[in-house]
């Protein structure tokens, strides 16, 4: 499922896309689960800040990366395709335990990125152990189709979602960030009935999916995390869309995770820490909960 | 599955929730289509304005139902519980062909007919062939288990939708309207969640879902219907909710249905008219039909 799965036997190492505006000061438990992760007060973590436009970014965050412990806190200030090759570059990314791509535009990070050395480097780590997280842009751009901009709405549309090359951490799902808040359910909708046999992971705000080598899913943060499995996604139209109608998808599975949650990406089941069974035998909420 | 399925074998008339802003005047093709179904130049409609606070909705109804050529149009001004006690009003539902419930305030509507002998004649007439159309809060009103109210957004979280009583022409679906427009996904998974084995049918506006006797769904109109099957859904919480917090949920099927598409209610199936059967082999869309 990734291209940069188990080589030479090493676990791959996670893949954490979050859907942006992750606390980083009060309570930052994504960030510093992350550190952890890279191995805490011997963690070395790169940060790649080119998807932003502000000079800043990469020094901010590492100040949060350090005051979370870490260890070492380099940053690859990849402004061009020239940089991409730069072997100063690249040796950092040897001796990374992790690497954080920043929020920004992820066409700009993308674009950058792709088929250069650094781009090859990232994936090759990956396969043997490297963390990859990245927020915002940062996450979009993890998956090989990547959602480069769209209109907002619940309902997916005819043209609604741009989609483009992304860096192919992951290769059948799709991602989208700040889910919720930017009410994007329709356009990943669209995405994922785009590619066939696909699937997407939609991340709310301050929300984070910790992808392990054996491809579960565990949910970290204070929003939500939506899957949608398109296995059985069929287009529904009776008669061909013209722009901006809606698009008739049948046979969409979607699930709703919370903080705790496992998902197996391979098999498309809920791997643990359901409530339910246990408190309520018909399996459903009780109103009192919901309503 | 509705309350007033064929009793005394004759079949029962279709029940028609429409998700608000109907086109009245351009190009009415929900509102003709349902004169149409109530016998065209024969028809005799009784319009229940109730749920308006608005002294002139039953008029402007009757206005457009008479240009759309119907024979006969009545306006059923329930204003008390007593108006729905009666002889006069109840004798008009014997004869008329269909109802329509004007959109407004649909606890308003509810309040005043249930459990009065207008609200069981409607079911009863309903269950012997009578049509039952409902707009906005005339729709909401349908289900037994009516969104009395709620908050917006495509994640459903605790406590974001309140559920009353309503007339109960549909049992075991949950109607909501305005859907796109008014970002309503979330508040109807929380209800469907709510309800044992439950259902969720979301109108977008101008949009309208024609329920047959056996149970299939007809889509018309310019929008999408969103159908929640929440037949295997399920809590997927790892630990208790408190107000607000984003609620997990697993397994809901989606079906986003448009123009052209029926659907059987009883086994959750897309009955006809798919294109991308013949046009494209994978069953997938195209990327340009979506991008």
């Amino acid at each position: 499922m990734h291209p940069g799965k188990s080589l030479n036997g090493a676990a791959r190492g996670f893949i954490i896309p979050i859907g942006g505006k992750e606390n980083r000061v009060q309570n930052p438990v994504i960030l510093r689960r992350f550190v952890k992760l890279c191995g805490g007060s011997r963690a070395h973590i790169a940060v790649i800040p080119t998807a932003s436009s502000l000079d800043d970014t990469g020094d901010l965050y590492e100040t949060v990366f350090r005051d979370l412990g870490a260890d070492r806190v380099s940053i690859l200030p990849f402004k061009s395709r020239a940089d991409c090759e730069s072997d100063k570059y690249l040796k950092m990314l040897d001796h990374a335990d992790g690497v954080f791509m920043t929020g920004g535009d992820q066409v700009r990070l993308a674009e950058m990125l792709i088929d250069t050395s650094a781009a090859d480097k990232l994936r090759r780590r990956n396969a043997h152990g490297m963390h990859v997280a990245g927020t915002s842009a940062g996450a979009s751009a993890m998956s090989a189709a990547m959602i480069a901009g769209g209109k907002s709405g619940a309902t997916p549309r005819a043209g609604m979602v741009d989609l483009a090359p992304g860096l192919g951490f992951i290769s059948r799902f799709v991602i989208d960030q700040h889910f919720s808040q930017r009410d994007r359910l329709g356009r990943l909708l669209a995405a994922v009935a785009s590619i066939p046999f696909g699937a997407g992971i939609g991340l709310d705000e301050d929300t984070a999916a910790f992808i392990g080598p054996d491809d579960t899913l565990e949910v970290v943060g204070t929003g939500s995390v939506t899957i949608i499995d398109g296995s059985n996604l069929r287009n529904s139209a009776a008669k061909p869309v013209r722009h901006d109608d809606p698009v008739g998808l049948t046979g969409v599975r979607l699930h709703i995770l919370v903080e705790g949650n496992t998902y197996d990406l391979a098999t498309h089941t809920l791997s643990g820490g359901i409530l339910s069974a246990k408190s309520n035998a018909a399996g459903k909420l009780t109103a009192a909960a919901l309503t």
